[in-house]
C-alpha cells in the first residue's frame, strides 16, 4: 500500500474547495502530488498549499490518469460529467455533488454515522474485481450531514418516529459569489442604494427566501427533497417520517437547524445531553442559565456539529426540540468529504495494502 | 355617543409607536385631541401628527384624566404602572405589553380571530356597572399575532392537532435601537471592525440568535412561551398541542414563520388555500412555478399576513407545512391595536352610544 497519494481537487477556487485544501493540509492527508482543476476562468491562476505555487486547470480528457483520489466540489454537471473519468482512471472519487448520491450503488457518507459501510464495501470488494464506479463515494448535501449526526444518536438509543425541521442556511451554501452578493447587496441597502440580485432570486441582505434549489412538483424545493431523501439512505431508514422547510438567511457562514423529533421511546434530557456528548463529531453547547447556545460565532471554522436548546416538546409524546449548528463548509462539504478519503485510507489498511 | 375622542400614545417614539401614530392617520381613527406620551429622554422632543406639532410628555399622575383611548406600546413594567391609572381615569386602555395578557378577565384580541368577544363583553356590561380592569383589552406578542390568524383558519375548518413552529424574527421586534444595533454591526463586520453588543447578548449581524427574551425553568424563552400560551387563550382551545422556537435573524421588518400543523379532518390543498384568501387580513402569495412566496419584501408597510409554501407534509396523516410573513410592527402590534380601537368603537356603537 501507497504511503501517499495523487490528490486532485476538482474545483479548488471554490468556497469548499478553498476550504478542501486548507484541511487537506491540518489533517495531514497523505499528499504526494495535489493537481487543482477549476473553470476555465481560473485556469493559469495558482494556489499556494503547503508553500507550493500549483497552478489550476481545466479538466480534460485522461487528466485522472495516475490520481489516486479525487475530490469533486463542482457543480453536478461536472460531477456528472467527470466523476465516471476519474473513477475510470482508477481514482478513488469523493464527490460533493447530487449527481450520484441516490445511486443504489453510491455510499452516501457521513463517516461517524455509516462510515462502516465503506468498511464492508471495500472489504467485499478484496474478493472481488471492483467496478469503477464503486470507487464513487458521494458526501451529502450540506444541510443533511449536521441533521444526520445528531438523528444517529437519537436513532440509535431511542428510535426515531417521526422528524421536522427548518432550517437557516447561510448563504456560503450557495457558493463564493453568493457570499459576495450578500456583502454588496448589504452595502447598498446601508447607502439607501437600490439592491440587485444575480445568485439568489430575489435580494438576501436583510431578508429571507424560503426557496433554496428550484420547486419540485409536490410543492418542496430541491433543497428539502434532499434533506429528506438523503437522510433516509444515510440512516438506513427509508420508511423515516420526517419533513423539512429549507430557508436562506442573511449570514455568511454556518446552517442552523431548528429540528423537532418524535422518538419512539421515552428519554431523559439528560440522557439525550450525554449520548449527544459521547458521539465523535458533536458537541453540546446548551446551558440556558448562561445563555449558552450554538451560533455562527462558535461553529465558525469549526468541525463539530453544535447542538443545544436541548427542550421537552409537550406537544406530543417522547418529542424534543433541538438546535443545530455546523460550519457548512467543513463539516457539511470539505471536513466530511476529506473525512471519507481517511476512512477509504484505513479500510483500506485494514486490507494490508490489497486493492 | 361621541364622534371624535381623546386618545393617548404611551411609547409615542419608539419603533410601534411611530407606526401606531400613521395607523391612526391612515385609517381614520376618530382622534379630536391627541396626547403623546414617551420616556423622560425624549421629553419636550415634539412629534408631527396630521401637519400638528404635538410635544411628547412623561407619565405623571392624572395624566390620562379625559382621555378616552390610550394606546400602550411601551415596557412591560411601564404597563404595569400605568395601564391601570388610565382604567381607572375612565379610558379604553389598548396594552400591547405582555403584562396583562394572560389575566383571566382581560381580552387578548386578534380583531379577525376573536373580536366578537369584546362585542359581547360590551353587551353583557351596559346591563352593569363596568370596572374599570374591564376597558383593559391587551394585544398579542407579534409573532403570535400572525400565527393565530393563519391557525383560526385551520382550526375552523379541519381543527388542529398539532402546530410546531420555528421563527425568523426580525430586529425592530426589539425595538428601534436593536435595528440600530444591526446596522452598525453590519457596517462595522464590512469593514472588518469588531462587533459590540448592547441589546442583544451577541452580535446579531450576519447572525442568527436562538434566544428572544429570557430563559424558563423548562428551557424554553419567555417568546417561545408567549406564542404558545397566548395562542391557547386567543383561539380558545387550552388544551391545543403546539411547540415553538423562536429565533431572531438578522432582518430589519417583519417576522416569518415556519409552521408545521396536524390537522384533526383530512383536507386538500385547494380548499385551505380558499379558505385563507376568504380570511379577512391573509393574503395567499403561493406560486411556486413563478417562485413566488412571502418575504419582508412584500410584507413590510403592509396589513395582510402573508401565507406561502403552502404543502402537504407526508409525514403525518392530515398534515402540512406553512411559510408565514408579515410586517411585525403593522399587524404584529400598531395594527393590531388600532382595530381593537375601532372594534371598541364599533361595538360601542352597536349600544347605541351606551356605556
Amino acid at each position: 500500500m501507497k504511503k501517499s497519494y495523487r490528490v486532485a481537487v476538482v474545483g479548488a477556487t471554490g468556497a469548499v474547495g478553498q476550504v478542501l485544501l486548507s484541511i487537506l493540509q491540518e489533517r495531514g492527508f497523505p499528499v504526494s502530488e495535489l493537481l487543482l482543476f477549476a473553470s476555465k476562468r481560473s485556469q493559469g491562476k495558482e494556489i499556494i498549499w503547503q508553500e507550493q505555487l500549483i497552478p489550476c486547470r481545466v479538466l480534460e480528457p485522461h487528466c485522472f490518469n495516475g490520481v489516486d483520489f479525487a475530490f469533486f466540489d463542482a457543480s453536478d454537471a461536472v460531477s456528472k460529467e467527470w466523476v465516471p473519468q476519474a473513477a475510470q482512471a482508477g481514482a478513488w472519487v469523493i464527490d460533493n455533488s447530487a449527481t450520484f448520491r441516490m445511486h443504489e450503488d453510491v455510499l452516501l457518507l457521513v463517516p461517524e454515522v455509516n462510515g462502516f459501510l465503506l468498511h464492508e464495501k471495500i472489504q467485499r470488494f478484496a474478493q472481488n474485481a471492483m467496478h469503477s464506479k464503486d470507487r464513487i463515494v458521494s458526501g451529502p448535501n450540506c444541510s443533511t450531514v449536521q441533521m444526520v449526526l445528531v438523528l444517529k444518536v437519537l436513532e440509535e438509543f431511542w428510535g426515531l418516529k417521526r422528524v421536522i425541521v427548518s432550517t437557516y442556511q447561510s448563504t456560503s451554501g450557495a457558493g463564493a459569489e453568493a457570499v459576495n452578493e450578500l456583502r454588496q447587496q448589504t452595502q447598498d441597502d446601508l447607502r439607501g442604494h437600490s439592491l440587485t440580485s444575480h445568485v439568489f432570486h430575489y435580494p438576501i441582505a436583510f431578508n429571507c427566501i424560503p426557496q433554496i434549489g428550484e420547486f419540485q412538483s409536490n410543492g418542496y424545493t430541491s433543497e428539502e427533497c434532499k434533506m429528506i431523501t438523503e437522510s433516509r439512505k444515510i440512516l438506513r431508514k427509508s420508511d423515516l417520517k420526517i419533513t423539512a422547510t429549507a430557508i436562506r438567511v442573511p449570514s455568511i457562514l454556518s446552517h442552523a437547524e431548528s429540528i423537532n423529533v418524535e422518538l419512539e421511546k421515552s428519554f431523559d434530557l439528560s440522557e439525550i445531553r450525554k449520548k449527544f456528548s459521547e458521539q465523535e463529531g458533536i458537541l453540546v453547547l446548551d446551558d440556558t442559565s448562561k445563555n449558552l447556545y450554538p451560533m455562527a460565532i462558535q461553529a465558525r471554522g469549526q468541525d463539530a456539529v453544535y447542538v443545544g436548546r436541548i427542550r421537552r416538546d409537550e406537544s406530543a409524546e417522547n418529542s424534543l426540540n433541538l438546535w443545530v449548528v455546523s460550519d457548512n463548509l467543513r463539516k457539511g462539504a470539505a471536513l466530511n468529504a476529506v473525512q471519507i478519503g481517511e476512512e477509504i485510507l484505513s479500510a483500506l489498511s485494514d486490507l494490508h495494502g490489497i486493492v
